[in-house]
Protein backbone atom coordinates (compact mmCIF):
# COMPACT_ATOMS: atom_id res chain seq x y z
CA UNK A 1 0.00 0.00 0.00
CA UNK A 2 1.36 3.43 -0.21
CA UNK A 3 2.57 5.00 2.53
CA UNK A 4 4.06 8.47 3.62
CA UNK A 5 5.98 8.52 6.81
CA UNK A 6 6.92 12.10 8.38
CA UNK A 7 8.81 12.57 10.87
CA UNK A 8 6.54 12.23 14.11
CA UNK A 9 6.59 8.60 12.11
CA UNK A 10 10.00 8.26 12.24
CA UNK A 11 10.45 9.52 15.31
CA UNK A 12 8.80 7.05 17.14
CA UNK A 13 10.20 3.74 15.51
CA UNK A 14 11.94 1.48 17.42
CA UNK A 15 15.31 2.33 17.60
CA UNK A 16 16.51 -1.04 15.58
CA UNK A 17 13.34 -0.92 13.37
CA UNK A 18 14.54 2.69 12.15
CA UNK A 19 18.26 1.85 12.14
CA UNK A 20 16.95 -0.89 9.28
CA UNK A 21 14.68 1.70 7.65
CA UNK A 22 16.88 4.58 7.30
CA UNK A 23 19.58 2.95 6.42
CA UNK A 24 18.04 1.10 3.99
CA UNK A 25 15.92 3.93 2.03
CA UNK A 26 18.92 6.15 0.76
CA UNK A 27 19.99 3.28 -1.70
CA UNK A 28 22.68 1.33 -2.92
CA UNK A 29 25.91 1.35 -0.52
CA UNK A 30 29.80 0.70 -1.82
CA UNK A 31 31.15 -1.57 1.02
CA UNK A 32 34.75 -1.03 2.11
CA UNK A 33 36.87 -2.57 4.48
CA UNK A 34 39.02 0.06 6.55
CA UNK A 35 42.73 -0.53 7.74
CA UNK A 36 44.50 1.26 9.77
CA UNK A 37 47.54 0.65 12.15
CA UNK A 38 47.69 2.24 15.30
CA UNK A 39 51.11 4.21 16.50
CA UNK A 40 51.88 1.02 18.37
CA UNK A 41 51.52 -1.91 15.33
CA UNK A 42 48.46 -2.62 16.11
CA UNK A 43 46.50 -3.49 13.07
CA UNK A 44 42.44 -2.84 12.54
CA UNK A 45 39.66 -3.06 9.81
CA UNK A 46 36.04 -2.17 10.00
CA UNK A 47 33.29 -1.88 7.25
CA UNK A 48 32.15 1.53 6.53
CA UNK A 49 29.20 2.10 4.23
CA UNK A 50 28.97 5.46 3.98
CA UNK A 51 31.33 6.47 1.50
CA UNK A 52 31.47 8.69 -1.11
CA UNK A 53 33.67 10.53 -3.90
CA UNK A 54 34.38 14.30 -3.21
CA UNK A 55 36.54 15.00 -6.12
CA UNK A 56 38.48 13.35 -9.02
CA UNK A 57 41.47 16.03 -9.56
CA UNK A 58 43.02 15.62 -6.73
CA UNK A 59 41.41 12.41 -5.76
CA UNK A 60 39.19 12.70 -2.87
CA UNK A 61 37.06 10.39 -0.77
CA UNK A 62 34.93 10.84 2.13
CA UNK A 63 33.46 8.81 4.70
CA UNK A 64 31.46 9.04 7.93
CA UNK A 65 32.45 7.51 11.35
CA UNK A 66 30.13 7.26 13.90
CA UNK A 67 32.27 8.15 17.21
CA UNK A 68 30.97 6.03 19.46
CA UNK A 69 31.47 2.61 17.83
CA UNK A 70 33.87 -0.10 16.59
CA UNK A 71 35.33 2.48 14.30
CA UNK A 72 36.48 4.80 16.94
CA UNK A 73 39.87 2.53 16.58
CA UNK A 74 39.24 3.24 13.13
CA UNK A 75 39.20 7.02 13.82
CA UNK A 76 42.04 7.35 16.17
CA UNK A 77 44.27 5.43 14.27
CA UNK A 78 43.76 7.79 11.10
CA UNK A 79 44.05 10.78 13.32
CA UNK A 80 47.25 9.87 14.74
CA UNK A 81 49.21 7.95 11.93
CA UNK A 82 47.14 9.71 8.79
CA UNK A 83 46.86 6.75 6.64
CA UNK A 84 44.65 4.21 5.74
CA UNK A 85 43.36 1.76 3.58
CA UNK A 86 39.93 1.34 1.08
CA UNK A 87 39.33 -2.61 0.42
CA UNK A 88 36.73 -3.80 -1.96
CA UNK A 89 34.71 -7.00 -0.88
CA UNK A 90 33.60 -9.35 -3.19
CA UNK A 91 31.70 -11.96 -2.96
CA UNK A 92 33.70 -14.74 -1.59
CA UNK A 93 34.90 -12.49 1.74
CA UNK A 94 31.41 -10.96 2.12
CA UNK A 95 31.07 -12.91 5.74
CA UNK A 96 34.18 -11.99 6.98
CA UNK A 97 34.17 -8.67 5.71
CA UNK A 98 30.62 -8.93 7.90
CA UNK A 99 31.99 -10.29 11.02
CA UNK A 100 34.91 -7.41 11.64
CA UNK A 101 32.15 -5.24 12.33
CA UNK A 102 31.97 -7.17 16.35
CA UNK A 103 33.70 -5.37 18.73
CA UNK A 104 36.34 -7.22 19.72
CA UNK A 105 39.03 -5.91 21.95
CA UNK A 106 41.77 -3.33 21.20
CA UNK A 107 44.59 -6.05 21.53
CA UNK A 108 42.71 -7.99 19.28
CA UNK A 109 43.57 -7.15 15.17
CA UNK A 110 40.04 -8.35 13.48
CA UNK A 111 42.53 -9.28 10.03
CA UNK A 112 43.07 -12.51 12.66
CA UNK A 113 39.75 -12.70 13.94
CA UNK A 114 37.68 -13.05 10.71
CA UNK A 115 40.65 -14.81 8.62
CA UNK A 116 41.92 -12.53 6.46
CA UNK A 117 45.68 -11.65 5.86
CA UNK A 118 47.27 -8.45 5.99
CA UNK A 119 49.19 -7.32 2.33
CA UNK A 120 52.05 -4.29 2.11
CA UNK A 121 52.43 -2.14 -0.40
CA UNK A 122 55.20 0.12 -1.41
CA UNK A 123 55.90 0.53 2.26
CA UNK A 124 52.45 2.02 3.14
CA UNK A 125 52.08 2.78 6.59
CA UNK A 126 48.67 1.03 6.91
CA UNK A 127 47.86 -2.57 5.97
CA UNK A 128 45.37 -3.85 2.92
CA UNK A 129 43.68 -6.57 2.76
CA UNK A 130 45.22 -9.56 0.81
CA UNK A 131 41.92 -11.40 -0.86
CA UNK A 132 40.76 -7.43 -1.84
CA UNK A 133 40.85 -7.32 -5.78
CA UNK A 134 40.77 -3.34 -5.56
CA UNK A 135 42.65 -1.95 -2.47
CA UNK A 136 43.15 1.86 -2.68
CA UNK A 137 45.29 3.56 -0.08
CA UNK A 138 45.07 7.12 1.44
CA UNK A 139 46.37 9.73 3.54
CA UNK A 140 44.02 11.82 5.39
CA UNK A 141 43.09 15.50 4.60
CA UNK A 142 40.59 16.68 6.73
CA UNK A 143 38.43 15.77 9.71
CA UNK A 144 35.50 17.43 9.94
CA UNK A 145 32.54 16.85 13.03
CA UNK A 146 29.46 16.99 12.12
CA UNK A 147 27.84 18.86 15.27
CA UNK A 148 24.42 17.87 14.08
CA UNK A 149 24.51 13.94 15.54
CA UNK A 150 28.13 14.03 16.71
CA UNK A 151 29.69 11.50 13.84
CA UNK A 152 33.14 12.71 11.95
CA UNK A 153 33.81 13.37 8.02
CA UNK A 154 37.17 11.96 7.49
CA UNK A 155 38.46 13.10 4.16
CA UNK A 156 41.37 11.29 2.36
CA UNK A 157 43.19 11.99 -0.62
CA UNK A 158 44.42 8.31 -2.73
CA UNK A 159 47.85 7.86 -3.06
CA UNK A 160 47.75 4.26 -4.12
CA UNK A 161 45.51 2.11 -5.74
CA UNK A 162 46.47 -1.67 -6.38
CA UNK A 163 44.17 -3.57 -8.76
CA UNK A 164 44.23 -5.86 -11.56
CA UNK A 165 44.45 -3.36 -14.78
CA UNK A 166 42.53 -6.09 -17.20
CA UNK A 167 39.29 -4.50 -16.91
CA UNK A 168 39.83 -0.95 -16.70
CA UNK A 169 38.01 0.22 -19.64
CA UNK A 170 40.17 2.38 -22.54
CA UNK A 171 38.32 5.69 -21.29
CA UNK A 172 38.83 4.68 -17.69
CA UNK A 173 36.07 3.46 -16.55
CA UNK A 174 36.31 0.13 -14.44
CA UNK A 175 33.49 -2.21 -14.61
CA UNK A 176 33.23 -3.47 -10.10
CA UNK A 177 31.51 -6.46 -11.53
CA UNK A 178 34.40 -8.12 -13.40
CA UNK A 179 36.05 -7.98 -9.63
CA UNK A 180 32.77 -9.32 -7.75
CA UNK A 181 32.74 -6.22 -5.75
CA UNK A 182 29.34 -6.09 -3.59
CA UNK A 183 27.18 -3.69 -2.62
CA UNK A 184 25.42 -3.09 0.64
CA UNK A 185 21.76 -2.38 1.45
CA UNK A 186 20.81 -1.41 5.23
CA UNK A 187 23.15 -2.76 7.95
CA UNK A 188 23.45 -6.16 6.46
CA UNK A 189 22.27 -7.29 2.66
CA UNK A 190 24.44 -7.55 0.60
CA UNK A 191 24.04 -7.90 -3.40
CA UNK A 192 25.44 -8.95 -6.85
CA UNK A 193 24.99 -6.18 -9.20
CA UNK A 194 24.23 -6.78 -13.16
CA UNK A 195 25.40 -4.84 -15.92
CA UNK A 196 22.58 -3.19 -17.19
CA UNK A 197 24.41 -0.42 -19.76
CA UNK A 198 26.48 2.33 -19.92
CA UNK A 199 25.07 5.83 -21.55
CA UNK A 200 26.52 8.49 -23.56
CA UNK A 201 27.24 11.83 -22.01
CA UNK A 202 23.77 13.85 -22.02
CA UNK A 203 23.31 16.83 -23.99
CA UNK A 204 19.84 18.89 -24.47
CA UNK A 205 17.86 18.04 -27.47
CA UNK A 206 20.27 15.06 -28.44
CA UNK A 207 19.76 11.30 -27.85
CA UNK A 208 21.39 9.04 -25.64
CA UNK A 209 23.15 6.28 -27.08
CA UNK A 210 24.71 3.30 -25.19
CA UNK A 211 28.59 2.80 -24.77
CA UNK A 212 30.07 -0.86 -25.59
CA UNK B 1 48.28 -7.43 -14.58
CA UNK B 2 48.23 -6.38 -11.25
CA UNK B 3 49.01 -2.65 -11.34
CA UNK B 4 50.00 -0.07 -8.69
CA UNK B 5 49.13 3.18 -9.47
CA UNK B 6 50.45 6.52 -7.47
CA UNK B 7 49.87 9.92 -6.93
CA UNK B 8 51.61 10.73 -9.86
CA UNK B 9 50.38 8.01 -12.25
CA UNK B 10 46.85 9.28 -11.12
CA UNK B 11 47.90 13.31 -11.92
CA UNK B 12 49.34 12.50 -15.01
CA UNK B 13 46.31 10.46 -16.49
CA UNK B 14 43.81 12.44 -19.18
CA UNK B 15 41.22 14.36 -17.39
CA UNK B 16 38.41 12.18 -19.06
CA UNK B 17 40.33 9.31 -17.97
CA UNK B 18 40.71 10.15 -14.53
CA UNK B 19 37.28 11.41 -14.16
CA UNK B 20 36.06 8.00 -14.99
CA UNK B 21 38.67 5.61 -13.12
CA UNK B 22 38.19 7.64 -9.68
CA UNK B 23 34.53 7.83 -9.99
CA UNK B 24 34.75 4.25 -10.90
CA UNK B 25 37.08 3.15 -8.14
CA UNK B 26 34.65 3.91 -4.97
CA UNK B 27 32.40 1.05 -5.83
CA UNK B 28 28.82 1.12 -6.19
CA UNK B 29 26.88 4.13 -5.43
CA UNK B 30 23.33 5.02 -5.28
CA UNK B 31 21.40 7.36 -7.95
CA UNK B 32 19.19 9.50 -6.53
CA UNK B 33 17.38 12.43 -8.72
CA UNK B 34 17.10 15.78 -6.77
CA UNK B 35 14.27 18.01 -6.89
CA UNK B 36 14.26 21.21 -6.19
CA UNK B 37 11.82 24.33 -6.74
CA UNK B 38 12.79 28.11 -6.97
CA UNK B 39 11.71 30.88 -5.11
CA UNK B 40 10.09 31.93 -8.29
CA UNK B 41 8.35 28.58 -8.54
CA UNK B 42 11.19 26.95 -11.17
CA UNK B 43 11.57 23.83 -10.64
CA UNK B 44 14.88 21.82 -11.28
CA UNK B 45 16.28 18.49 -11.28
CA UNK B 46 19.40 16.67 -11.42
CA UNK B 47 21.35 13.70 -10.72
CA UNK B 48 23.57 13.19 -7.39
CA UNK B 49 25.52 9.83 -6.88
CA UNK B 50 28.02 11.04 -3.69
CA UNK B 51 24.88 10.39 -1.27
CA UNK B 52 25.24 8.93 2.17
CA UNK B 53 24.31 8.11 5.12
CA UNK B 54 25.30 10.74 7.95
CA UNK B 55 22.85 9.42 10.90
CA UNK B 56 19.44 7.70 11.80
CA UNK B 57 18.24 9.26 14.32
CA UNK B 58 17.56 11.76 13.51
CA UNK B 59 17.43 10.57 9.43
CA UNK B 60 20.23 12.49 8.08
CA UNK B 61 21.35 12.20 4.37
CA UNK B 62 25.01 14.21 3.05
CA UNK B 63 25.30 14.62 -0.17
CA UNK B 64 28.17 16.44 -2.32
CA UNK B 65 27.14 19.31 -4.69
CA UNK B 66 30.30 20.95 -7.23
CA UNK B 67 29.84 24.51 -7.29
CA UNK B 68 30.94 24.76 -11.34
CA UNK B 69 28.08 22.32 -12.66
CA UNK B 70 24.61 22.06 -13.76
CA UNK B 71 24.23 21.51 -10.32
CA UNK B 72 24.23 24.77 -9.33
CA UNK B 73 20.67 25.36 -9.91
CA UNK B 74 20.07 22.93 -7.08
CA UNK B 75 21.99 24.36 -4.59
CA UNK B 76 20.69 27.71 -5.11
CA UNK B 77 17.18 26.69 -4.83
CA UNK B 78 18.00 24.50 -1.24
CA UNK B 79 20.16 26.97 0.17
CA UNK B 80 17.14 29.43 -0.21
CA UNK B 81 14.24 27.68 0.20
CA UNK B 82 16.04 24.80 2.27
CA UNK B 83 13.71 22.17 1.23
CA UNK B 84 14.61 19.54 -1.35
CA UNK B 85 13.38 15.50 -2.93
CA UNK B 86 15.42 12.65 -3.42
CA UNK B 87 13.64 10.15 -5.98
CA UNK B 88 15.08 6.79 -6.80
CA UNK B 89 16.16 5.56 -10.27
CA UNK B 90 14.19 2.56 -11.22
CA UNK B 91 14.99 0.52 -14.46
CA UNK B 92 12.56 1.42 -16.83
CA UNK B 93 13.80 5.49 -15.95
CA UNK B 94 17.72 5.23 -16.01
CA UNK B 95 17.79 6.83 -19.42
CA UNK B 96 15.10 9.82 -18.58
CA UNK B 97 17.25 10.28 -14.99
CA UNK B 98 20.98 10.10 -17.36
CA UNK B 99 19.31 12.55 -19.26
CA UNK B 100 18.80 15.61 -16.54
CA UNK B 101 22.05 15.82 -15.96
CA UNK B 102 22.52 17.96 -19.43
CA UNK B 103 23.09 21.45 -19.44
CA UNK B 104 19.76 23.07 -19.81
CA UNK B 105 19.28 26.18 -19.45
CA UNK B 106 18.22 27.72 -16.54
CA UNK B 107 14.41 28.74 -17.63
CA UNK B 108 13.93 25.04 -18.42
CA UNK B 109 12.20 21.95 -16.43
CA UNK B 110 14.47 18.98 -16.69
CA UNK B 111 11.50 17.39 -16.04
CA UNK B 112 9.56 18.75 -19.34
CA UNK B 113 12.79 18.27 -21.14
CA UNK B 114 13.27 14.21 -20.52
CA UNK B 115 9.40 13.47 -19.51
CA UNK B 116 9.39 12.70 -15.71
CA UNK B 117 6.43 14.18 -14.10
CA UNK B 118 6.26 16.17 -10.69
CA UNK B 119 3.89 15.00 -7.72
CA UNK B 120 3.39 17.32 -4.73
CA UNK B 121 3.21 15.58 -1.25
CA UNK B 122 1.23 16.72 1.57
CA UNK B 123 2.35 20.87 0.50
CA UNK B 124 5.94 19.68 0.56
CA UNK B 125 7.86 22.54 -1.37
CA UNK B 126 10.15 20.85 -3.75
CA UNK B 127 8.97 18.60 -6.29
CA UNK B 128 9.04 15.05 -6.50
CA UNK B 129 9.50 12.73 -9.36
CA UNK B 130 6.11 10.70 -9.61
CA UNK B 131 7.98 7.78 -11.64
CA UNK B 132 10.04 6.78 -8.75
CA UNK B 133 8.87 4.28 -6.61
CA UNK B 134 10.44 5.73 -3.54
CA UNK B 135 10.62 9.40 -2.52
CA UNK B 136 12.18 11.21 0.26
CA UNK B 137 11.45 14.66 0.79
CA UNK B 138 14.44 16.81 3.21
CA UNK B 139 14.86 19.58 4.73
CA UNK B 140 18.26 21.17 4.67
CA UNK B 141 20.06 21.36 8.40
CA UNK B 142 23.85 22.23 7.26
CA UNK B 143 25.57 23.53 4.18
CA UNK B 144 29.19 22.92 4.90
CA UNK B 145 32.10 24.25 1.82
CA UNK B 146 35.06 22.45 1.33
CA UNK B 147 37.75 24.13 0.85
CA UNK B 148 39.84 20.91 -0.22
CA UNK B 149 38.26 21.02 -3.64
CA UNK B 150 35.61 23.93 -3.64
CA UNK B 151 32.79 21.20 -3.33
CA UNK B 152 29.74 21.76 -0.86
CA UNK B 153 28.22 19.29 1.53
CA UNK B 154 24.49 19.49 2.41
CA UNK B 155 22.81 17.76 5.14
CA UNK B 156 19.45 17.17 5.05
CA UNK B 157 17.24 15.91 7.50
CA UNK B 158 14.31 13.46 5.93
CA UNK B 159 10.99 14.54 6.62
CA UNK B 160 8.87 13.09 4.57
CA UNK B 161 9.17 9.15 2.66
CA UNK B 162 6.61 7.84 0.30
CA UNK B 163 6.92 4.44 -1.05
CA UNK B 164 4.77 1.51 -1.31
CA UNK B 165 4.88 -0.44 2.29
CA UNK B 166 4.33 -3.72 0.62
CA UNK B 167 8.10 -4.72 0.62
CA UNK B 168 9.21 -3.29 4.34
CA UNK B 169 10.28 -6.31 6.23
CA UNK B 170 9.24 -6.85 9.66
CA UNK B 171 12.24 -5.46 11.34
CA UNK B 172 12.67 -2.38 8.73
CA UNK B 173 15.16 -3.73 6.38
CA UNK B 174 13.88 -2.68 2.80
CA UNK B 175 14.76 -4.63 -0.44
CA UNK B 176 15.81 -2.13 -2.68
CA UNK B 177 15.36 -4.57 -5.65
CA UNK B 178 11.67 -4.79 -5.13
CA UNK B 179 11.47 -1.29 -6.25
CA UNK B 180 13.34 -2.03 -8.84
CA UNK B 181 15.97 0.67 -8.00
CA UNK B 182 19.44 0.77 -9.74
CA UNK B 183 22.86 1.30 -8.48
CA UNK B 184 25.69 3.19 -10.63
CA UNK B 185 29.59 2.97 -11.19
CA UNK B 186 31.33 5.80 -12.52
CA UNK B 187 29.93 8.31 -14.40
CA UNK B 188 27.30 6.48 -16.93
CA UNK B 189 26.83 2.81 -16.23
CA UNK B 190 23.95 1.46 -14.50
CA UNK B 191 23.35 -2.03 -12.55
CA UNK B 192 20.50 -4.03 -11.22
CA UNK B 193 21.75 -5.37 -7.86
CA UNK B 194 20.84 -9.24 -6.86
CA UNK B 195 20.29 -10.15 -3.12
CA UNK B 196 22.97 -12.63 -1.70
CA UNK B 197 22.08 -12.44 1.65
CA UNK B 198 21.42 -10.41 4.62
CA UNK B 199 23.76 -11.79 7.56
CA UNK B 200 22.74 -11.95 11.40
CA UNK B 201 24.33 -9.16 13.89
CA UNK B 202 27.67 -9.91 14.22
CA UNK B 203 29.14 -10.73 17.33
CA UNK B 204 33.07 -11.99 18.36
CA UNK B 205 33.68 -15.98 18.52
CA UNK B 206 29.53 -16.37 17.10
CA UNK B 207 29.10 -17.41 13.41
CA UNK B 208 27.34 -15.81 11.07
CA UNK B 209 23.20 -16.93 9.77
CA UNK B 210 21.32 -15.51 7.38
CA UNK B 211 18.10 -13.74 7.86
CA UNK B 212 15.58 -14.94 5.63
Amino acid sequence: MKKTYTSEDIASMEQRYRANFINSIIGFKALNLVGTRSEKGQENLAPFNSIFHVGANPPLIGMISRPDSVDRHTLENIRKTSFYTLNHVHEGMVNQAHQTAARYELHESEFDAVGLETETIANFHAPFVRESRIKLGLEVRQVMPIELNGTVLIIGEVTQIALDDEFIADDGFIDLTKYGSTTVVGLDAYYRPELLKRLSYPKPNQPLTEIK
